[in-house]
C-alpha cells in the first residue's frame, strides 16, 4: 500500500493547500515511474495554475525536478555564472555574453533552449553555423566547460528529467503560464547545471510572456528566493521587449550581428543589455567592484579581441566550421530579399514584436511545434524603433525568404506591425530595473 | 487540418470564456475518437473545476454527451418519470418509488448507480437478491419498461458513453465536485432515458455530497435551467442528510427494510421522503392534482399491495428469485451481530453519516473503488435520530458483518459517530424546501 493516493493530494492542490517536499517527490517520481497518470500530471498542472505554488512548494518541486536527473558540480576555483532570458524576439544576446564572460574569467556552463512560437531560440542560432553541434552528454559538456571556459548545448535526457517531460505536457495542457511552474522549471535547469551566480533577463513587453512590470516583478521574487533557497546568487534584470532587439530577427541573420558584435561593431540597444547581464555576473562572482569596472573589463574583452577568439574556439570545439566568424558566404544563401517600406510618416509608437515572430515562422526563421524545419537564412533586418521618425517611401528593413512570395506577405505583416502616427513619441528604456537576491 | 486545436480551446476554458455547442462537441467527440488526449480532457475538466460552466455551456454539454450515444422515445399515451438521487447513506427510496409509481400508471425507466465511497447504491442494493440481473441492452430495458411499467438497471454501455467515461475520468483526477459537470453527468442520463418528469432528491448535510442550501439551490438552478432546456420538467426536494435515512445502512438490510415498507410497515422518515418525492412525480405528470391527492394514491399503492405485486413483478422479470419477499432467509445469512451501546448519556446532537458510510466499507457493505467486492449481508441497522435521548446503555443499534473483530472494530467507530450532549436538541426536519421548474 503506498503512502499516498494521488487524488489526494490532487484534492489538497486543488482546495488550496500547500503540498509538503515528501508529497511532492512522491507525486513527481511516481510520475516518472508511470504509476501516476499523465492526466493526473495534467490535472495537478491546471490546479497548480489556478491555485499558485507557494514558495517552499516551489523550493520542493525544483529539488525533485533536479533529483530526478544529474547535477554538475565544477570542482575549480573559478566562479560559475549563467545568464537565463525569458524569451523575446531578436534576442541573441547569449552568442556574445557566454564568450565575453568566459574570456573575463568566468566558467559558463549555458545551456539553452529551441525557439517556439514568436520567440527564437540560441540553439537554432547556432546550428546556423554549419557543422555546430548542440547535442553533448553531461560528461562532455561538463569537459567543454573546463576546457575552455564556457559551451552553449541544448538540455540533455540526464539533467532534470522530469522537468523535460512536464514541460512538454505543460506545453499541451495550457499550463505553461504559471509563475510557480515557470520558477521550478528555470530554476532546476540553472541549478543543476552548477550555476551559482545566475543573472535573469526577465523581458516585459509586446514581445514578452510578461505584459507588465508588476506580474515580472512578482516572477523575480519567486526565482531569485528559489535561487536563494538553493546557495544560488540570483540578479534580475528587466528589460524592454516592445522592440525587437538589435536590427537581426532570424537565425543566421543574428549570428552574423552577434559576430559583428565581437569584432566591436555593435548596436546600441545589444551593447547595453549586454554589458548589463554580463556586469551582473561578474560583480556577482566578485570579478568586478561595480558596474563601472565591469564595463571596463567587458569592452576589453571585446576591443582586444579575446572574445570573438573564445568564440571562435567553442565553435571549432563544438564542431562548427569557425571560417564563418570571417566568411558570412558560409552561411545558407538567402534566396530573396524583400524591403520593408514604410508608406505611412510619423513616429513610431508601438511595434508588435510578437507579430513579427509569428510573421516570420511563416518563412520558416521560427517553428510553431518543435518538429517544424528551420530555413536558417531566413528572417528580417528591421531598423526602426520606438520615437524613431518615419517618412514615407523610408526602408522600414528587409525580409529575407526562399521565395518572393513569401518574403511579400510577410514584409506586408512586419510593416502592418510597426504603429506609426504623426504625434512625437519618446523613445523608451531598454532596462526597466534591476533587482539582486541580499548578501 | 482541423478547425480548433484542443490547446487553444484549453486555453479559451481556463482563461474563463465559454465554450460554443460547436466548440464542445469538437473536444467531447475528440476526445471520444482518441484524438484529443487524456490529459487534455483532465486539464478541461480541472479548468472547468476553477471558471465553472456557464448555462448555455452546461447545455452544449449535456447535449454532447447524450448525442454520444442512443436515446430511448416511449411511445406510449403514459407519462415517463424518473427520479434521481444525488447519494446518501441509507438510501433506499428508490426501492420502494419505483413500484409504488409505475403501480399508480407511471413509467419509471429508472437508471441507477452503484456505491461508492461512503454512499450506497441501488444496483447493490437489488443485487442482494438471488438472482437479480441489472445489465440490460437499451432494447431490453425498453421493453422491460414499456412491459412492467419500470425497470432498476446499470447504465449500458449505449447510453451517454461520453459521460461514462469522463465521469471514471474526474473520479481519478480530483474533478467530481463541479456543479457543471455534476449537472450534464446527471441530466444526460436523465434525459437520454426518456424521462419528461424528473424529481431530483437534493441531500444537503454531513452525509452528501453538499454541505449547504446554499450550495445545494446553486446546483438545483443549474440542474432545473438545463432539463427545462431539454423540455424536462423538473423538480427538486432539498432533503436532510444529517442522519442516515430509515434504520437499514447495508445492502439486504436495506433490502428488507424496504420489502418491510411495501407491506405498509414503514419508518417515519422513509415514509415522509417517499412520499414526497412520488408526489412530486404524480403532480408534474398531471396524474394527481395537489400533495393531499397524490398523497391518497400513494398511500392505497401500498395498503392495496399493488406496489408490493409490482416489485415482485420485476424481480421475476429480471431474473431474481421473488420469494425473498416472504422469506427473508434467503438473502445471504449474516455470521456476527454486534451491539452498538451508547456509553454516554444525553441527546443525539449530531450524526456524522459520512464516517458511518466510510466504517461500513471495512466490512464491505460499501467500498472505496468500483472493483471492490460487496459483502451484501453485511451492513447496521441504526436507531436514534437527531434530537433523540439516550441513556447509557441503550442499544443504538447493531452491525452485520462476517467476523465478530470486524464487528467490533465498527460498532466502535459509528458508536463515536454519534454525538451525545446532556442539553437537549430540537428536532431536525427532514425536507427543507421544494423547487419546481415554471409551466
Amino acid at each position: 500500500m503506498s503512502k499516498y493516493n494521488p487524488v489526494e493530494l490532487l484534492l489538497k492542490k486543488r482546495d488550496g493547500q500547500a503540498l509538503s517536499q515528501e508529497e511532492i517527490n512522491w507525486f513527481i517520481n511516481g510520475y516518472l515511474k508511470g504509476e501516476i497518470a499523465e492526466y493526473q500530471m495534467s490535472a495537478f498542472l491546471m490546479a497548480s495554475y489556478f491555485q499558485g505554488l507557494e514558495k517552499p512548494e516551489i523550493a520542493a518541486l525544483t529539488k525533485s525536478y533536479i533529483e530526478s536527473g544529474k547535477s554538475i558540480h565544477f570542482s575549480g576555483h573559478l566562479p560559475v555564472a549563467d545568464k537565463h532570458s525569458t524569451g523575446g524576439v531578436g534576442d541573441k544576446i547569449s552568442l556574445m555574453l557566454a564568450p565575453i564572460a568566459a574570456s573575463l574569467g568566468l566558467l559558463v556552463p549555458m545551456i539553452s533552449g529551441r525557439g517556439l512560437g514568436h520567440t527564437g531560440g540560441t540553439l537554432d542560432k547556432l546550428e546556423s553555423i554549419p557543422g555546430f553541434q548542440t547535442g553533448f552528454s553531461m560528461q562532455d559538456f561538463t569537459a567543454l566547460v573546463n576546457k575552455h571556459g564556457y559551451a552553449l548545448v541544448g538540455q540533455s535526457a540526464e539533467l532534470v528529467p522530469a522537468d523535460k517531460r512536464i514541460y512538454a505536457l505543460r506545453d499541451v495542457t495550457a499550463t505553461v503560464e504559471s509563475p510557480g511552474l515557470i520558477t521550478a522549471s528555470i530554476m532546476s535547469k540553472k541549478i543543476a547545471e552548477g550555476a551559482k551566480h545566475l543573472v535573469i533577463d526577465l523581458k516585459v513587453g509586446s514581445g514578452a510572456f510578461m505584459p507588465n512590470l508588476r506580474r515580472a516583478k512578482e516572477l523575480a521574487e519567486l526565482l531569485m528566493h528559489t535561487g536563494q533557497s538553493f546557495g544560488q546568487k540570483v540578479s534580475v534584470v528587466f528589460s524592454n521587449m516592445n522592440s525587437p532587439l538589435g536590427n537581426a530577427v532570424g537565425n543566421a541573420l543574428e549570428m552574423i550581428e552577434a559576430i559583428e558584435y565581437l569584432k566591436g561593431r555593435y548596436l546600441p540597444d545589444t551593447y547595453e543589455l549586454t554589458t548589463a547581464l554580463t556586469a551582473e555576473m561578474l560583480i556577482s562572482a566578485g570579478l568586478a567592484v561595480d558596474f563601472m569596472a565591469a564595463k571596463e573589463m567587458i569592452d576589453n574583452a571585446v576591443s582586444s579581441g579575446k572574445a570573438l577568439d573564445k568564440f571562435r574556439e567553442i565553435i571549432q570545439a563544438q564542431g562548427g566550421n569557425p571560417r564563418v566568424l570571417d566568411d558570412y558566404g558560409l552561411f545558407d544563401a538567402v534566396k530573396v530579399v524583400e524591403p520593408i517600406i514604410a508608406d505611412q510618416a510619423g513616429y513610431v509608437h508601438s511595434i508588435d514584436s510578437r507579430a513579427i515572430g509569428y510573421a516570420l515562422v511563416r518563412i520558416k526563421a521560427g517553428r510553431m511545434v518543435v518538429s517544424d524545419a528551420i530555413d536558417y537564412s531566413a528572417g528580417a533586418l528591421l531598423h526602426p524603433k520606438i520615437g524613431d521618425k518615419l517618412a514615407v517611401g523610408d526602408k522600414i528593413g528587409e525580409v529575407h525568404a526562399a521565395s518572393t512570395e513569401a518574403a511579400k506577405e510577410v514584409a506586408d505583416l512586419i510593416r502592418r506591425a510597426y504603429k506609426i502616427n504623426p504625434l512625437p513619441k519618446a523613445k523608451e528604456d531598454l532596462i526597466f530595473e534591476i533587482a539582486r537576491t541580499e548578501g
